[in-house]
């Protein structure tokens, strides 16, 4: 998907929102648990349930994985139960990879050819060849990690160099030479809500993808006032549990849709 | 595997190989790649042949990864198969895995619990709640990235802070806060020789894992110069691509054979 693309629907849609389907069979509802095929049928209720209040969804790979091959099948039929169904959706596969560069080009050809998602997050700790095999697929994008939500994002990222800039600041910065804003975001975390101010000094055009607002706690007033850039939006705001745990009895997919709807109407005003 | 079983392997088998099962459909021999079960066939042939060369496994999940739920079955019943016929070799899943607390741990219980390996690869980008959950489990390990072997590696490990300390530095020191060495390795790349002098200045006792040994051109003879601890040696030195692809031929397994014990020659008489 291009930028312009995504930009598209995000203000047809009025919503940036992105749910994340991180899909833990321990907290899915147990009528769902019991059935033969549990991962794909609860993910198949809750794409139909928000997909008219969101414009991404983010499998996180730990989920998937946690189940080996069974899992990686059930990734494979959402992902294309997606696209077949809801082709304007923009699919991230959370897999915080990044590799030697020739084991790279086989994690792109996995989650670009293979899984066809339309981005993959990846971690920057092994530099620019671990980065750009992602790159130069049409369309495909990485989401490079630069600060993150949680708390040990504090243990390096926020370490300053001899001349005083911290280490995500680096990253971004040194990424920015690989690739341009139409084929690589960056995370940023919402729990920092007040450094998106500084971010948007760094990276002025590029989208961000957003995690922790919701159960980790992140205000999607504040990433919006310092984040949100004009006519672009520039911004994915992720929720995960907030919205697919929303329920966990038989009405999980009802309770859903409301969260969603919620926050693309949070969104819609914040749009505007 | 605890720290002193692993010692105990090296000592007895004069060898601290490690054998990165890289394996790649469009690299192995064309008489396997046509058989039905390719990659666990091909991984067969290659333990069976050096097995009593090296004293690790390191299976690269990028290249399982990107056949799917094929690659992830071929994969488990290759560790599977490990453990059935040489209970002593050591499991290295090289996932370079890292995300918030409730993630890495579905990552730990996926690689721990389900694939059964003894070690997990990190990246430290994200700080101590993304390491620590895979702590904990008896007898098995973190190998953290400190100095990867790829040119990446340039791009931000060696950034120094304000007090002249480079990143991998700081990655060491903090993250020697959250376990000790019989459950914490890094990754120190052969590529990277004279820093190995360094490396054992902040981690004096703590086994590496060293990748870049052969086709990357790291040298041997200098890593256990600079990086090998008396009496324990320290060391696992991976090759995947100089054994496994060492012939492409019918004699593919025997080539492996040779290559690995190769090196293991030269181990044993480094490790007198």
């Amino acid at each position: 998907m291009t930028r312009q693309e995504l930009i598209d629907n995000i203000y047809r849609k009025r919503s940036f929102l992105c749910v994340g389907l991180d899909t833990d069979i321990k907290k899915i509802p147990a009528h769902i648990a019991a059935l033969p095929d549990p991962i794909f049928t609860f993910n198949k209720a809750i794409i139909d349930a928000t997909a008219p209040y969101c414009v991404a969804y983010k499998p996180n790979m730990a989920f998937y994985e946690s189940f080996g091959a069974m899992g990686w099948d059930a990734l494979e039929r959402t992902i294309s139960y997606i696209h077949t169904n809801y082709p304007d959706q923009f699919i991230i596969a959370d897999a915080k990879r990044g590799d030697i560069g020739n084991t790279s080009s086989l994690y792109a050809r996995s989650f670009f050819e293979h899984l066809n998602v339309d981005a993959i997050t990846v971690a920057p700790y092994m530099g620019e060849d671990s980065v750009t095999p992602f790159l130069g697929y049409e369309g495909k994008w990485v989401i490079l990690l630069a600060l993150t939500s949680n708390k040990g994002s504090h243990d390096f990222q926020f370490i300053k160099n001899e001349s005083g800039t911290p280490l995500y600041q680096n990253v971004i910065e040194k990424s920015s030479q690989w690739a341009s804003d139409d084929a690589m975001m960056y995370v940023v975390g919402a729990t920092q809500g007040k450094m998106f101010e500084h971010i948007r000094r760094i990276a002025p055009s590029s989208f961000l993808l957003v995690p922790g607002v919701g159960a980790q706690g992140g205000s999607l007033e504040e990433v919006c006032r310092y984040g949100m850039i004009d006519k672009e939006c520039g911004l994915l705001v992720n929720s995960s549990r907030g919205i697919i745990y929303a329920s966990s009895d038989i009405d999980f997919a009802e309770a859903a849709e409301k969260e969603a709807a919620k926050l693309a109407r949070q969104m819609s005003k914040l749009l505007s």
